[in-house]
Protein backbone atom coordinates (compact mmCIF):
# COMPACT_ATOMS: atom_id res chain seq x y z
CA UNK A 1 0.00 0.00 0.00
CA UNK A 2 3.31 2.30 -0.09
CA UNK A 3 2.29 2.81 -3.41
CA UNK A 4 -1.22 4.69 -2.67
CA UNK A 5 1.00 7.41 -0.62
CA UNK A 6 3.54 8.13 -2.99
CA UNK A 7 1.09 8.27 -6.01
CA UNK A 8 -0.41 11.21 -3.74
CA UNK A 9 3.00 12.48 -3.37
CA UNK A 10 3.21 12.49 -7.17
CA UNK A 11 -0.36 14.09 -6.96
CA UNK A 12 0.60 17.43 -5.80
CA UNK A 13 -2.08 18.33 -4.13
CA UNK A 14 -0.95 21.50 -1.76
CA UNK A 15 -2.74 22.91 1.23
CA UNK A 16 -2.09 26.20 1.87
CA UNK A 17 -2.56 27.94 5.04
CA UNK A 18 -2.84 32.15 4.90
CA UNK A 19 -1.54 33.61 7.94
CA UNK A 20 -2.57 30.99 10.44
CA UNK A 21 -2.33 32.18 14.16
CA UNK A 22 -2.63 28.88 16.30
CA UNK A 23 0.26 26.33 16.83
CA UNK A 24 -2.08 23.67 17.63
CA UNK A 25 -4.27 24.45 14.32
CA UNK A 26 -1.18 24.49 12.26
CA UNK A 27 -0.18 20.82 13.79
CA UNK A 28 -4.00 19.73 13.56
CA UNK A 29 -3.94 20.43 9.82
CA UNK A 30 -0.88 18.06 9.59
CA UNK A 31 -2.41 15.44 11.28
CA UNK A 32 -5.37 15.50 8.97
CA UNK A 33 -3.55 15.57 6.02
CA UNK A 34 -1.56 13.11 6.96
CA UNK A 35 -4.02 10.40 7.52
CA UNK A 36 -5.42 11.02 4.20
CA UNK A 37 -2.23 10.86 2.72
CA UNK A 38 -1.99 14.66 1.75
CA UNK A 39 1.74 15.75 2.16
CA UNK A 40 2.09 19.51 0.65
CA UNK A 41 1.28 22.11 3.57
CA UNK A 42 2.23 25.42 2.61
CA UNK A 43 2.00 28.48 5.16
CA UNK A 44 1.56 32.46 3.99
CA UNK A 45 2.74 34.43 6.40
CA UNK A 46 2.17 32.46 9.25
CA UNK A 47 1.69 34.31 12.80
CA UNK A 48 3.10 30.57 14.11
CA UNK A 49 6.92 30.35 13.68
CA UNK A 50 8.05 26.57 13.22
CA UNK A 51 9.05 24.67 14.71
CA UNK A 52 6.47 24.94 17.61
CA UNK A 53 6.13 22.59 20.25
CA UNK A 54 2.20 23.02 20.49
CA UNK A 55 1.81 22.76 16.75
CA UNK A 56 4.30 19.37 16.77
CA UNK A 57 2.06 17.98 20.11
CA UNK A 58 -0.94 18.07 17.97
CA UNK A 59 0.21 16.74 14.71
CA UNK A 60 0.51 13.62 16.92
CA UNK A 61 3.42 11.59 14.77
CA UNK A 62 2.67 13.77 11.50
CA UNK A 63 5.60 16.15 12.43
CA UNK A 64 7.05 15.58 9.11
CA UNK A 65 4.17 17.43 7.43
CA UNK A 66 5.47 20.10 9.79
CA UNK A 67 9.24 19.60 9.04
CA UNK A 68 8.86 19.53 5.01
CA UNK A 69 6.28 22.59 4.93
CA UNK A 70 6.95 25.75 2.54
CA UNK A 71 6.93 29.01 4.15
CA UNK A 72 5.71 32.23 1.90
CA UNK A 73 5.85 35.87 2.38
CA UNK A 74 2.84 36.23 0.18
CA UNK A 75 0.14 33.90 -1.39
CA UNK A 76 1.44 35.21 -4.96
CA UNK A 77 4.40 33.44 -3.97
CA UNK A 78 2.83 30.05 -2.50
CA UNK A 79 1.01 29.28 -5.73
CA UNK A 80 2.73 30.54 -8.57
CA UNK A 81 3.39 27.38 -10.16
CA UNK A 82 -0.22 26.18 -9.53
CA UNK A 83 -2.69 25.94 -12.85
CA UNK A 84 -5.75 25.34 -10.33
CA UNK A 85 -6.59 27.13 -7.35
CA UNK A 86 -9.08 26.73 -5.03
CA UNK A 87 -10.65 28.05 -2.08
CA UNK A 88 -12.71 27.02 0.61
CA UNK A 89 -15.14 28.76 2.72
CA UNK A 90 -18.23 28.48 5.32
CA UNK A 91 -20.15 31.58 4.17
CA UNK A 92 -21.95 31.56 1.20
CA UNK A 93 -20.01 34.98 -0.59
CA UNK A 94 -22.27 38.04 -2.12
CA UNK A 95 -19.61 37.66 -4.89
CA UNK A 96 -20.77 35.41 -7.54
CA UNK A 97 -17.76 32.78 -8.05
CA UNK A 98 -18.44 29.25 -9.22
CA UNK A 99 -18.85 26.93 -6.10
CA UNK A 100 -18.16 23.82 -5.77
CA UNK A 101 -19.22 20.94 -2.87
CA UNK A 102 -15.90 19.12 -1.18
CA UNK A 103 -16.80 15.95 -2.95
CA UNK A 104 -16.44 18.26 -6.62
CA UNK A 105 -13.64 19.87 -4.97
CA UNK A 106 -11.59 16.86 -4.29
CA UNK A 107 -12.75 15.47 -7.66
CA UNK A 108 -11.18 18.09 -9.84
CA UNK A 109 -8.03 18.67 -7.27
CA UNK A 110 -7.21 15.60 -8.06
CA UNK A 111 -7.65 14.94 -11.54
CA UNK A 112 -5.57 17.98 -12.55
CA UNK A 113 -3.00 17.25 -10.02
CA UNK A 114 -1.25 15.26 -12.41
CA UNK A 115 -0.70 17.94 -14.59
CA UNK A 116 1.42 19.84 -11.44
CA UNK A 117 0.52 21.43 -8.94
CA UNK A 118 -2.98 22.37 -7.54
CA UNK A 119 -3.91 24.32 -4.52
CA UNK A 120 -6.32 24.19 -1.89
CA UNK A 121 -6.45 27.33 -0.01
CA UNK A 122 -7.77 28.17 3.72
CA UNK A 123 -8.20 31.60 4.95
CA UNK A 124 -7.07 32.90 8.72
CA UNK A 125 -9.11 31.76 11.44
CA UNK A 126 -11.01 34.22 12.29
CA UNK A 127 -12.30 35.45 9.01
CA UNK A 128 -11.53 33.07 6.78
CA UNK A 129 -10.65 34.38 3.01
CA UNK A 130 -10.38 37.83 2.31
CA UNK A 131 -11.65 39.13 -1.30
CA UNK A 132 -8.29 39.45 -2.88
CA UNK A 133 -7.41 35.89 -2.10
CA UNK A 134 -10.58 34.77 -2.92
CA UNK A 135 -9.66 36.55 -6.86
CA UNK A 136 -6.68 34.35 -6.96
CA UNK A 137 -9.46 30.89 -6.90
CA UNK A 138 -10.90 29.56 -9.68
CA UNK A 139 -13.05 27.81 -8.01
CA UNK A 140 -14.67 28.35 -4.17
CA UNK A 141 -15.43 25.54 -2.41
CA UNK A 142 -18.17 25.48 0.30
CA UNK A 143 -18.19 23.47 3.12
CA UNK A 144 -21.91 23.00 4.13
CA UNK A 145 -22.34 23.48 7.65
CA UNK A 146 -25.30 24.08 10.65
CA UNK A 147 -26.38 27.44 9.16
CA UNK A 148 -26.96 27.92 12.83
CA UNK A 149 -23.52 27.47 13.55
CA UNK A 150 -21.17 27.19 11.00
CA UNK A 151 -17.93 27.79 13.13
CA UNK A 152 -15.90 25.04 11.11
CA UNK A 153 -12.20 24.35 13.25
CA UNK A 154 -9.45 25.24 9.93
CA UNK A 155 -7.99 21.61 11.35
CA UNK A 156 -11.73 20.03 10.46
CA UNK A 157 -12.22 21.64 7.16
CA UNK A 158 -8.65 20.46 6.41
CA UNK A 159 -9.70 17.08 7.64
CA UNK A 160 -13.23 17.10 5.45
CA UNK A 161 -11.37 17.80 2.42
CA UNK A 162 -8.30 15.68 2.71
CA UNK A 163 -10.79 12.53 3.95
CA UNK A 164 -13.00 13.93 0.40
CA UNK A 165 -9.60 14.22 -1.81
CA UNK A 166 -9.10 10.45 -0.14
CA UNK A 167 -11.95 8.79 -0.83
CA UNK A 168 -11.89 10.35 -4.66
CA UNK A 169 -8.34 9.11 -5.09
CA UNK A 170 -9.27 5.59 -4.41
CA UNK A 171 -12.56 5.97 -5.80
CA UNK A 172 -10.96 7.00 -9.42
CA UNK A 173 -8.22 4.50 -9.70
CA UNK A 174 -8.58 3.88 -13.81
CA UNK A 175 -11.23 6.16 -14.41
CA UNK A 176 -9.08 9.08 -14.50
CA UNK A 177 -10.65 11.59 -17.00
CA UNK A 178 -8.47 13.83 -19.36
CA UNK A 179 -8.42 17.58 -18.63
CA UNK A 180 -6.51 20.20 -20.69
CA UNK A 181 -3.62 21.65 -19.94
CA UNK A 182 -4.44 24.84 -18.08
CA UNK A 183 -2.44 28.17 -17.85
CA UNK A 184 -0.43 28.67 -14.63
CA UNK A 185 -1.28 31.35 -12.11
CA UNK A 186 2.28 33.28 -13.60
CA UNK A 187 0.90 33.39 -16.98
CA UNK A 188 -2.43 34.66 -16.19
CA UNK A 189 -0.94 37.30 -14.27
CA UNK A 190 0.93 38.26 -17.30
CA UNK A 191 -2.52 37.94 -19.49
CA UNK A 192 -4.29 40.40 -17.36
CA UNK A 193 -1.26 43.00 -17.10
CA UNK A 194 -1.36 42.72 -21.07
CA UNK A 195 -5.14 42.91 -20.44
CA UNK A 196 -5.16 45.66 -18.64
CA UNK A 197 -2.05 47.90 -20.69
CA UNK A 198 -4.46 47.07 -23.66
CA UNK A 199 -7.49 48.88 -22.05
CA UNK A 200 -5.80 51.88 -20.93
CA UNK A 201 -3.97 51.87 -24.64
CA UNK A 202 -7.81 51.95 -25.65
CA UNK A 203 -8.56 54.68 -23.45
CA UNK A 204 -11.16 52.01 -22.20
CA UNK A 205 -12.74 53.68 -19.32
CA UNK A 206 -11.59 51.83 -16.44
CA UNK A 207 -10.36 54.55 -14.72
CA UNK A 208 -13.53 55.12 -13.45
CA UNK A 209 -13.98 52.13 -10.99
CA UNK A 210 -10.35 50.38 -12.53
CA UNK A 211 -9.99 47.93 -9.93
CA UNK A 212 -13.68 47.23 -10.20
CA UNK A 213 -13.92 46.63 -14.11
CA UNK A 214 -10.50 44.17 -13.96
CA UNK A 215 -11.61 42.18 -10.93
CA UNK A 216 -14.52 41.23 -13.45
CA UNK A 217 -12.94 40.53 -16.33
CA UNK A 218 -10.23 38.27 -13.94
CA UNK A 219 -13.21 36.57 -12.53
CA UNK A 220 -15.04 36.16 -15.88
CA UNK A 221 -11.47 34.28 -17.14
CA UNK A 222 -10.30 32.78 -13.64
CA UNK A 223 -14.29 31.13 -13.95
CA UNK A 224 -13.10 30.13 -17.48
CA UNK A 225 -10.01 28.60 -16.64
CA UNK A 226 -7.80 28.96 -19.72
CA UNK A 227 -6.10 26.36 -21.10
CA UNK A 228 -2.15 27.61 -22.46
CA UNK A 229 -3.48 27.23 -26.10
CA UNK A 230 -6.38 30.00 -25.45
CA UNK A 231 -4.64 32.02 -23.47
CA UNK A 232 -1.73 32.53 -26.53
CA UNK A 233 -4.83 33.17 -28.75
CA UNK A 234 -5.82 35.35 -26.34
CA UNK A 235 -2.41 37.53 -25.63
CA UNK A 236 -1.91 37.10 -29.36
CA UNK A 237 -5.29 39.25 -30.14
CA UNK A 238 -3.99 41.68 -26.99
CA UNK A 239 -0.71 42.03 -29.06
CA UNK A 240 -2.50 43.11 -32.17
CA UNK A 241 -4.17 45.51 -30.46
CA UNK A 242 -1.96 47.30 -29.64
CA UNK A 243 0.13 46.91 -32.79
CA UNK A 244 -2.77 48.67 -34.33
CA UNK A 245 -2.68 51.44 -31.44
CA UNK A 246 0.22 52.03 -32.08
CA UNK A 247 0.77 52.27 -35.61
CA UNK A 248 -2.56 54.80 -35.30
CA UNK A 249 -0.33 57.34 -33.30
CA UNK B 1 -33.57 27.15 8.42
CA UNK B 2 -33.87 27.11 11.65
CA UNK B 3 -36.28 24.25 10.89
CA UNK B 4 -33.07 21.86 9.66
CA UNK B 5 -31.43 22.27 13.00
CA UNK B 6 -34.61 21.48 14.49
CA UNK B 7 -35.28 18.48 12.68
CA UNK B 8 -31.92 17.08 13.05
CA UNK B 9 -32.83 17.12 17.13
CA UNK B 10 -36.07 14.95 16.53
CA UNK B 11 -33.62 12.86 14.16
CA UNK B 12 -31.51 11.48 17.76
CA UNK B 13 -28.66 10.89 16.49
CA UNK B 14 -26.27 10.48 19.81
CA UNK B 15 -22.67 10.40 19.99
CA UNK B 16 -21.49 8.72 22.08
CA UNK B 17 -17.29 8.83 23.58
CA UNK B 18 -16.77 6.10 25.62
CA UNK B 19 -13.63 7.14 28.28
CA UNK B 20 -12.45 10.09 26.37
CA UNK B 21 -8.78 11.53 28.06
CA UNK B 22 -8.59 14.74 26.70
CA UNK B 23 -10.63 17.67 27.14
CA UNK B 24 -9.36 19.47 24.18
CA UNK B 25 -11.05 16.23 22.61
CA UNK B 26 -14.57 16.55 23.83
CA UNK B 27 -14.75 20.67 23.13
CA UNK B 28 -13.48 19.93 19.76
CA UNK B 29 -16.25 16.90 19.33
CA UNK B 30 -18.90 19.18 20.42
CA UNK B 31 -18.05 21.97 17.86
CA UNK B 32 -17.56 19.19 15.00
CA UNK B 33 -21.24 18.14 15.74
CA UNK B 34 -22.54 21.10 16.29
CA UNK B 35 -21.37 22.92 12.70
CA UNK B 36 -23.27 19.87 10.99
CA UNK B 37 -26.01 19.80 13.26
CA UNK B 38 -25.93 17.03 15.38
CA UNK B 39 -26.57 17.75 18.99
CA UNK B 40 -26.34 14.94 21.50
CA UNK B 41 -23.67 14.12 22.98
CA UNK B 42 -22.98 10.98 25.88
CA UNK B 43 -19.80 10.47 27.76
CA UNK B 44 -19.24 7.06 29.11
CA UNK B 45 -16.97 7.06 31.99
CA UNK B 46 -14.51 10.10 31.30
CA UNK B 47 -11.64 11.16 32.51
CA UNK B 48 -12.37 14.45 31.92
CA UNK B 49 -15.14 16.45 34.02
CA UNK B 50 -17.27 18.79 32.74
CA UNK B 51 -17.60 21.51 32.88
CA UNK B 52 -13.55 22.13 32.28
CA UNK B 53 -11.90 25.22 30.70
CA UNK B 54 -9.68 23.41 28.08
CA UNK B 55 -13.12 21.41 26.20
CA UNK B 56 -15.26 25.01 26.52
CA UNK B 57 -12.33 26.75 25.36
CA UNK B 58 -11.92 24.18 22.27
CA UNK B 59 -16.07 23.93 21.66
CA UNK B 60 -15.32 27.81 20.57
CA UNK B 61 -19.15 28.66 20.52
CA UNK B 62 -20.47 25.10 21.01
CA UNK B 63 -20.51 24.78 25.03
CA UNK B 64 -24.23 24.40 24.80
CA UNK B 65 -23.14 20.68 23.50
CA UNK B 66 -21.36 20.34 26.51
CA UNK B 67 -23.95 21.77 29.11
CA UNK B 68 -26.06 19.30 27.44
CA UNK B 69 -23.94 16.21 27.27
CA UNK B 70 -25.42 13.18 29.03
CA UNK B 71 -22.89 11.54 31.21
CA UNK B 72 -23.11 7.47 31.82
CA UNK B 73 -20.95 4.98 34.34
CA UNK B 74 -21.16 2.44 31.39
CA UNK B 75 -21.99 2.14 28.00
CA UNK B 76 -25.03 0.13 28.54
CA UNK B 77 -26.61 3.14 30.44
CA UNK B 78 -25.63 4.89 27.25
CA UNK B 79 -27.48 3.00 24.69
CA UNK B 80 -30.28 1.36 26.28
CA UNK B 81 -32.77 3.19 24.64
CA UNK B 82 -30.90 2.99 21.17
CA UNK B 83 -32.85 0.65 18.27
CA UNK B 84 -29.34 1.60 16.12
CA UNK B 85 -25.42 1.16 17.34
CA UNK B 86 -22.98 2.17 14.80
CA UNK B 87 -18.84 1.64 16.18
CA UNK B 88 -16.11 3.60 14.83
CA UNK B 89 -13.20 2.37 13.74
CA UNK B 90 -9.95 3.22 12.38
CA UNK B 91 -8.65 -0.63 11.72
CA UNK B 92 -9.32 -3.37 10.19
CA UNK B 93 -10.87 -5.67 12.66
CA UNK B 94 -9.63 -9.20 12.50
CA UNK B 95 -13.26 -10.11 14.06
CA UNK B 96 -15.66 -9.81 11.34
CA UNK B 97 -18.14 -7.28 11.47
CA UNK B 98 -20.39 -5.90 9.31
CA UNK B 99 -18.12 -2.62 7.95
CA UNK B 100 -20.01 -0.04 6.11
CA UNK B 101 -18.32 3.41 4.99
CA UNK B 102 -19.06 6.79 6.68
CA UNK B 103 -21.47 7.49 3.70
CA UNK B 104 -23.24 3.86 4.11
CA UNK B 105 -23.47 4.87 7.96
CA UNK B 106 -24.51 8.05 7.77
CA UNK B 107 -27.46 6.92 5.74
CA UNK B 108 -28.55 4.19 8.14
CA UNK B 109 -28.51 6.92 10.88
CA UNK B 110 -30.13 9.09 9.42
CA UNK B 111 -33.10 7.13 8.08
CA UNK B 112 -33.08 5.11 11.40
CA UNK B 113 -33.16 7.86 13.49
CA UNK B 114 -36.62 8.61 12.57
CA UNK B 115 -37.64 5.81 14.76
CA UNK B 116 -35.77 6.88 17.86
CA UNK B 117 -32.47 7.09 18.94
CA UNK B 118 -29.35 5.92 17.28
CA UNK B 119 -25.74 5.76 18.59
CA UNK B 120 -22.45 6.37 16.83
CA UNK B 121 -19.28 5.40 19.41
CA UNK B 122 -16.20 6.50 19.76
CA UNK B 123 -13.70 4.71 21.42
CA UNK B 124 -11.05 5.98 23.50
CA UNK B 125 -8.40 8.17 21.98
CA UNK B 126 -5.77 5.61 22.38
CA UNK B 127 -6.68 2.46 21.92
CA UNK B 128 -10.38 2.89 20.22
CA UNK B 129 -13.23 0.83 20.48
CA UNK B 130 -12.30 -2.29 23.11
CA UNK B 131 -13.90 -5.64 21.98
CA UNK B 132 -16.45 -5.65 24.38
CA UNK B 133 -18.10 -2.48 23.13
CA UNK B 134 -17.74 -3.89 19.42
CA UNK B 135 -19.84 -6.58 20.38
CA UNK B 136 -22.78 -3.99 21.15
CA UNK B 137 -22.59 -2.61 18.02
CA UNK B 138 -24.90 -3.60 14.98
CA UNK B 139 -22.37 -2.39 12.42
CA UNK B 140 -19.03 -1.37 12.39
CA UNK B 141 -17.84 1.85 10.14
CA UNK B 142 -14.23 2.32 9.27
CA UNK B 143 -12.62 6.09 8.28
CA UNK B 144 -10.36 5.01 5.68
CA UNK B 145 -7.23 6.35 6.29
CA UNK B 146 -3.75 6.07 4.68
CA UNK B 147 -2.54 2.74 5.39
CA UNK B 148 1.24 4.16 6.32
CA UNK B 149 -0.45 6.78 9.52
CA UNK B 150 -4.02 6.00 10.74
CA UNK B 151 -4.36 8.52 13.66
CA UNK B 152 -7.46 9.99 13.05
CA UNK B 153 -7.91 12.57 16.12
CA UNK B 154 -11.13 11.80 17.87
CA UNK B 155 -12.22 15.46 17.05
CA UNK B 156 -11.37 14.86 13.47
CA UNK B 157 -13.32 11.65 13.39
CA UNK B 158 -16.40 12.92 14.56
CA UNK B 159 -16.30 15.88 12.29
CA UNK B 160 -15.80 13.07 9.36
CA UNK B 161 -19.07 11.75 10.93
CA UNK B 162 -21.00 14.72 11.08
CA UNK B 163 -20.00 16.03 8.23
CA UNK B 164 -21.26 12.55 6.61
CA UNK B 165 -24.70 12.85 8.90
CA UNK B 166 -25.22 16.69 7.44
CA UNK B 167 -25.24 15.48 3.85
CA UNK B 168 -27.38 12.52 3.94
CA UNK B 169 -29.58 14.84 5.82
CA UNK B 170 -29.53 17.52 3.04
CA UNK B 171 -29.27 15.48 -0.11
CA UNK B 172 -32.91 14.91 -0.34
CA UNK B 173 -33.73 18.48 0.25
CA UNK B 174 -33.49 20.49 -3.16
CA UNK B 175 -30.12 22.54 -2.82
CA UNK B 176 -31.12 26.55 -3.46
CA UNK B 177 -28.23 28.46 -5.30
CA UNK B 178 -27.81 32.06 -6.66
CA UNK B 179 -27.84 31.99 -10.12
CA UNK B 180 -26.54 34.93 -12.23
CA UNK B 181 -28.45 36.69 -14.97
CA UNK B 182 -26.97 34.63 -18.14
CA UNK B 183 -26.91 36.64 -21.17
CA UNK B 184 -29.22 34.24 -23.68
CA UNK B 185 -27.74 32.88 -26.70
CA UNK B 186 -28.76 35.76 -29.26
CA UNK B 187 -27.03 37.82 -27.28
CA UNK B 188 -23.87 35.60 -27.54
CA UNK B 189 -24.00 35.20 -31.56
CA UNK B 190 -24.41 38.48 -31.56
CA UNK B 191 -21.01 38.42 -29.20
CA UNK B 192 -19.30 36.19 -31.42
CA UNK B 193 -19.71 38.30 -34.38
CA UNK B 194 -18.73 41.28 -33.13
CA UNK B 195 -15.26 39.33 -32.11
CA UNK B 196 -14.91 37.87 -35.42
CA UNK B 197 -15.37 41.23 -37.28
CA UNK B 198 -12.70 42.74 -34.80
CA UNK B 199 -9.96 40.04 -35.26
CA UNK B 200 -10.89 40.96 -39.31
CA UNK B 201 -10.36 44.42 -38.44
CA UNK B 202 -6.89 43.63 -36.58
CA UNK B 203 -5.99 41.80 -39.87
CA UNK B 204 -5.74 39.19 -37.08
CA UNK B 205 -4.73 35.86 -38.78
CA UNK B 206 -7.81 34.07 -38.31
CA UNK B 207 -8.05 32.93 -41.70
CA UNK B 208 -6.07 30.43 -41.88
CA UNK B 209 -7.94 28.23 -40.23
CA UNK B 210 -10.91 30.76 -39.83
CA UNK B 211 -13.76 28.16 -38.33
CA UNK B 212 -11.22 26.72 -35.94
CA UNK B 213 -9.63 30.11 -34.10
CA UNK B 214 -13.72 31.35 -33.63
CA UNK B 215 -14.33 27.83 -32.43
CA UNK B 216 -11.93 27.76 -29.87
CA UNK B 217 -13.40 31.00 -28.54
CA UNK B 218 -16.84 30.09 -28.53
CA UNK B 219 -16.03 27.15 -26.62
CA UNK B 220 -14.10 29.29 -23.93
CA UNK B 221 -16.77 31.67 -23.73
CA UNK B 222 -19.42 29.14 -23.78
CA UNK B 223 -17.58 27.54 -21.13
CA UNK B 224 -17.58 30.79 -18.88
CA UNK B 225 -21.31 31.33 -19.07
CA UNK B 226 -21.26 35.27 -19.54
CA UNK B 227 -23.31 37.66 -17.38
CA UNK B 228 -25.62 40.26 -19.11
CA UNK B 229 -22.56 42.58 -17.46
CA UNK B 230 -20.02 40.97 -18.34
CA UNK B 231 -21.33 40.79 -22.01
CA UNK B 232 -21.53 44.17 -22.11
CA UNK B 233 -18.07 44.73 -20.59
CA UNK B 234 -16.46 42.70 -23.88
CA UNK B 235 -18.88 44.18 -26.14
CA UNK B 236 -17.53 47.76 -25.04
CA UNK B 237 -13.85 46.43 -25.16
CA UNK B 238 -14.81 45.39 -28.64
CA UNK B 239 -16.15 48.73 -29.61
CA UNK B 240 -13.63 50.55 -28.41
CA UNK B 241 -10.93 48.13 -30.66
CA UNK B 242 -13.02 49.24 -33.41
CA UNK B 243 -13.10 52.93 -32.84
CA UNK B 244 -9.29 52.76 -32.63
CA UNK B 245 -8.69 50.32 -35.93
CA UNK B 246 -11.17 52.95 -37.22
CA UNK B 247 -9.48 56.40 -36.62
CA UNK B 248 -6.22 54.94 -38.14
CA UNK B 249 -6.95 53.95 -41.30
Amino acid sequence: MKESDSELKQGQIRFVLIHPTHPGNVGGVARAMKTMGVRQLTLVAPQVKLPNEEAIRRAAGAEDILYTADVHEDLDGAIKDCHLIIGTTARKRSIRWPQMTPEQAAEKLWDESRHGPVALLFGQERSGLANPEVERCHYLVRIPTNPDYSSLNLASAAQIMAYEVFLKRHSSLGTLQDVPRYADQESMHRFYRHLEEVLLDLDFPIARPPVILMRKLIRLFNRARLSEEELQILRGILSAVQQHVAKKS
